[in-house]
């Protein structure tokens, strides 16, 4: 394992979790769950989406969320936002960091945002020039890296194109997303190798689903591969809306196991993670979805 | 990845998963297991246990499963036994391919077989011999290689002497297995390149619980420094006695998946193993724990 030993762990549970959950949580728990998660050390924790509450009801109440945190220094509190009029209302709700997001499979962009590729990046180009201008840090989203629902294999020269797009507007930080979760480590590997030919493998992260279990496998070749910014959910929260009842994301307890496993440092207290996966998954009524955060319950 | 690139998957569902689940199956569904198994195109799937049926009461019934099965040509069919007694038992049977088991942790051991290593290793020596007159292969499994519930830790030297004991009395395979799941990717390599320093690697196997979620990253870890053989549990049954509700076994399906995604051969029918692994959860009326399966399953 390369130096440096560090693994900065982006906690997305309370975004990309809670948005693929179908119990909505009062506001009161979402702004716990996002204070407890800071709590554990997180040095990055996604509070909530800007997207239109017609596409995302789960997350509607994102000013009360945002507003109602404890924000703690030194934590990186980023927003989703789909465009410039998303980013106003996060920038009037306090956000000081956001996230934007788009696919590397056009079939996919098509039928997720109802946009081409091209489209959604012309959308992001006013997002980031303002985000420049009010010194916002913005990481960019590339969704299906590995393979879409609906058209199959993604070529990873579209990966490349997509994220280096992102990269030339501006984004802090690109994550690769294997939102259907089908990739493998050899693919992972090739996928990142490929991508880190054109963009720093410090601005890059990883992002796996464990729809097939494979998602802590993946994420062990890409640190080998050197890559050091981790995407996971607390309780693994968050399902696959293309395999109903799947498992969802990464959670969050399993990668910190390992990474400490593998003499790491995240600063993170994974007593305190797992105590908050087990009180979430109590709150979302099913059962945790991490296996470490199970095994340390169960102790 | 190193050549050759073809993994021998030992499905060990039929005796580490049922003798560690509360439903205890009717004897036509044992059978129907493992020959649902091997007509996947599984080389080898351990059937049963000889153990006496006092302490695992779940395979009560190993001489009926046994008779029953319908031996594929080419497969391997071993059975568990713990004592000569249980070598003729099983041999009586019609076994012609055993599986021995002892420990790397002393604590374990003691507690686990109330006999001290030395003791187990003692009582394999006829048993080793009598499988050379008689023609039949050994296996020989060396539990707690990477933690122990007893005594926490467990030297390096303690698994490689184990393993050199099994080995030099006649076992042609050695399975190293993290009984309790705790393991990480640079431990789990560390133990196998050290074992690997006394006995060719062509001869080794892993065994890996998933309680903690880590058995697929182990197994790639273990991949990469070049075991061929690997042990799951088809649905990932099996438990974990030492953490109630956690997970058990590595699951089968994920490990295939993982695989072929890595271009490896194995000969197994994914969809097939998936179909079997949806039934057996079935049966034993609890979640599949494959997120493979799962996700194959809700398609």
């Amino acid at each position: 394992m390369s130096a440096p030993d560090a693994v900065r762990v982006m906690e997305v549970g309370p975004r990309d979790g809670l948005q693929n959950e179908k119990t909505i949580l009062p506001v009161a728990d979402k702004i716990a769950l996002v204070d407890r998660l800071s709590a554990c050390g997180l040095p990055a924790v996604e509070v909530t989406s800007f997207v239109s509450p017609r596409w995302v009801p789960q997350l509607a109440d994102a000013e009360q969320v945002l507003a109602g945190i404890s924000r703690r220094p030194g934590v990186d509190y980023p927003v989703l936002v789909p465009n410039l009029v998303g980013y106003q209302r996060a920038r009037a709700a306090g956000a000081d960091s956001i996230a934007v997001f788009t696919a590397a499979s056009e079939a996919f962009s098509q039928r997720n945002t109802n946009a081409s590729i091209a489209q959604t990046l012309e959308r992001f180009a006013p997002v980031l020039e303002q985000a420049r201008a009010d010194g916002v840090r913005v990481r960019g989203y590339v969704s299906t890296v590995l393979g879409c629902p609906y058209q199959g294999e993604v070529a990873l020269d579209d990966v490349v194109q997509v994220a280096s797009a992102l990269h030339a507007m501006g984004c802090a930080e690109i994550s690769l997303g294997d939102t259907i979760g089908v990739g493998t480590p050899a693919k992972a590997r090739a996928m990142l190798r490929a991508v880190a030919g054109q963009i720093p493998m410090a601005q890059l992260a990883v992002h796996f689903h464990d729809t097939y279990g494979q998602a802590l496998a993946n994420v062990l070749a890409c640190l080998e591969e050197g890559v050091r910014v981790v995407d996971a959910a607390v309780s693994g929260s968050g399902g696959c809306p293309y395999a109903k009842g799947a498992s969802g994301n990464l959670a969050s307890e399993d990668l910190v196991y390992l990474l400490h496993g593998l003499g790491m440092h995240t600063g993170v207290d994974l007593a305190a993670l797992a105590a908050t996966g087990q009180w979430l998954s109590g709150l979302l009524d099913q059962p945790n979805r991490s296996r470490t955060g199970t095994a340390l319950a169960r102790q």
